[in-house]
């Protein structure tokens, strides 16, 4: 099989709060496959609450077989390019069950976000992988992304964020 | 003058779109810091429409002297993380300018991200900085704030965006 006929084949589509128990399955299955399985706090109820709630800080794609079944996903938000002056496309997660890999899902799931990326005339579409991950870099490269290798994400979390939030001067609305 | 003290009298506020020219000032000062002046391609008219427009894709805050003269700014955009189940806050832009340096307007804009973090009930509050700009990531270091060693992000932009978008399947809502 071809991959233009794979990809044709390979219907993608928006999540409904209905999708929240295969969501969290790959969610889970991703960590197990990054040697984390045990970093994943988020449940059901946090996935309805903060996707498919009054606010949605995240989107999500499903790639599915023709018999209409869950095979994959891609988890994203929106980001922000001061350079650009425009918003780009911030892919969290990207995971196809291992029954389904070789059909293109994953790549379908990418040139969907490229759509929707073009749709809201954005500027960017980016991602973070393990840098052990070689296969994954190997594959994201033949697909034309860069590794960004001048900047260092840094992060602060946990209990640093409280001790920060207690010095803040307020915000003036 | 102590940091406590320089953090009350700082005043932090939500921009408005009369702030666009500070904040364009702002987005250019910082990327002749970063070695990178021609990469700032955006306008006031694009700052108006993807940050103050009928959809809005980032988030400012302005540091202000008590004169009320903006001083520096924080751009950021909420993200998401699958692990925790939570959104976190992205910040895309920080930058004081360098009159206004040693006085904690820096310090008090991150302390009110992390304060803005804990309203929402986020996890993580992410930033990058280039990698060869060792003060910035000492200053961040003795926030708490730990370097994201593992992860390698990518990027794919310009006319291979159009590439990818031209092979999506489409998405069904």
């Amino acid at each position: 099989m071809t991959e233009s006929s794979a990809v044709k084949k390979t219907a993608i589509r928006r999540a409904t709060i209905k999708d929240v128990p295969y969501i969290l399955g790959f969610i889970k299955e991703l960590a197990e496959y990054e040697h984390e399985p045990d970093k994943v706090l988020c449940t059901e109820e946090m996935l309805e609450k903060t996707i498919f709630g009054s606010v949605s800080y995240a989107k999500v794609l499903i790639a599915q077989t023709e018999e209409g079944i869950p095979a994959g996903f891609a988890l994203y938000f929106y980001n922000y390019s001061t350079w650009n002056g425009k918003p780009g496309i911030y892919l969290e997660d990207l995971y196809v069950q291992p029954k389904y890999r070789g059909s293109s899902y994953g790549s379908a799931l990418l040139y969907a976000l490229a759509q929707e990326l073009v749709d809201i005339d954005g500027g960017r579409l980016e991602w973070s992988v393990l840098k052990w991950n070689t296969p994954s870099i190997e594959f994201y490269k033949r697909l034309g992304a860069v590794p960004m290798d001048e900047w260092q994400t840094m992060r602060v979390d946990g209990t640093q964020i409280a001790e920060m939030a207690k010095r803040s001067p307020g915000i003036l609305e």
